[in-house]
């Protein structure tokens, strides 16, 4: 493999070693146990889940690789804080869960490392020639970090 | 810039990102503000801070670039839980903070997209050879993950 290869490779591991380890969190959890805060008087668990959901599923638009495919979560999980709106099933946010990363999975594949450092859907051409780092790439790794930064909350419920 | 320097580029501003966040963070508080806990019977900040010092201590001989300024933090933050040790004061952790810091800093910028896919020291030159993504750029991504793990945690005190 080459530099851009490894590089590329390495990022992605690193998103993908994230999503498994929410996966095996939240997906092993009973509606239940869901319900739990994460410590007294702070965002339940099905609220940081629908969050992450929400965000990765955004990432289809903003990485220019597909349509958003559960946008009524943003009403629920992005702008809304927890407890305002009725959530999800937790079968539900499963369901969207595993169908939006099967999404991202796919497209990350057929993306190249020319593509990874292209702009992203949320910088103009004139902007992006000026800030050549607002592109795919960057997006991919701070949303890895965010996933890994609510992941440390959840631990702690 | 090419490709690949470009991939580094975003890699290294998001590390930096989170260290700036941790900064801000931690190095604003006082010494008692540093004994909370992030919910009960959880991690002080103090811990957490310290963990994430030793850590980043520890990329020095782990990345190849130069030996442990400050080996004596780990049986206090990494081997030992919160509590059972002495923390040294807050002022004595931000020095060390920036110490470091400033020396993976100053290391960070020498190292070449080669160098960066290149092996780190915890991995033989056989074993690398059949599991290439043991790299150094590979350690960066995951600490940099790490890093906002624990300050998902921090911010809930």
């Amino acid at each position: 493999m080459g530099v851009e290869a490894t590089m590329l490779d390495a990022v992605l591991r690193n998103w993908k070693q994230q999503i498994e380890r929410a996966d095996k969190f939240f997906g092993s959890k009973t509606e239940e146990q869901l319900q739990a805060h994460i410590a007294p008087g702070k965002n339940r668990l099905i609220y940081l889940w629908g969050h992450l959901i929400a965000v990765n599923d955004a990432l289809l638009p903003l990485l220019g690789i597909g349509e958003r495919l559960h946008p009524e979560l943003d009403a629920i999980f992005l702008t809304a804080p927890d407890g305002a709106a009725e959530a999800p099933s937790a079968n539900d946010l499963k369901a969207a869960w595993q169908q939006i990363n099967a999404e991202l999975d796919a497209a990350f594949t057929r993306l190249t490392p020319a593509d990874w450092i292209d702009r992203h859907t949320s910088v103009s051409p004139e902007d992006f020639a000026k800030e050549p780092h607002r592109n795919r790439f960057n997006i991919l790794i701070g949303r890895t970090a965010h996933l890994a930064y609510h992941l440390g909350q959840a631990k702690l419920a």
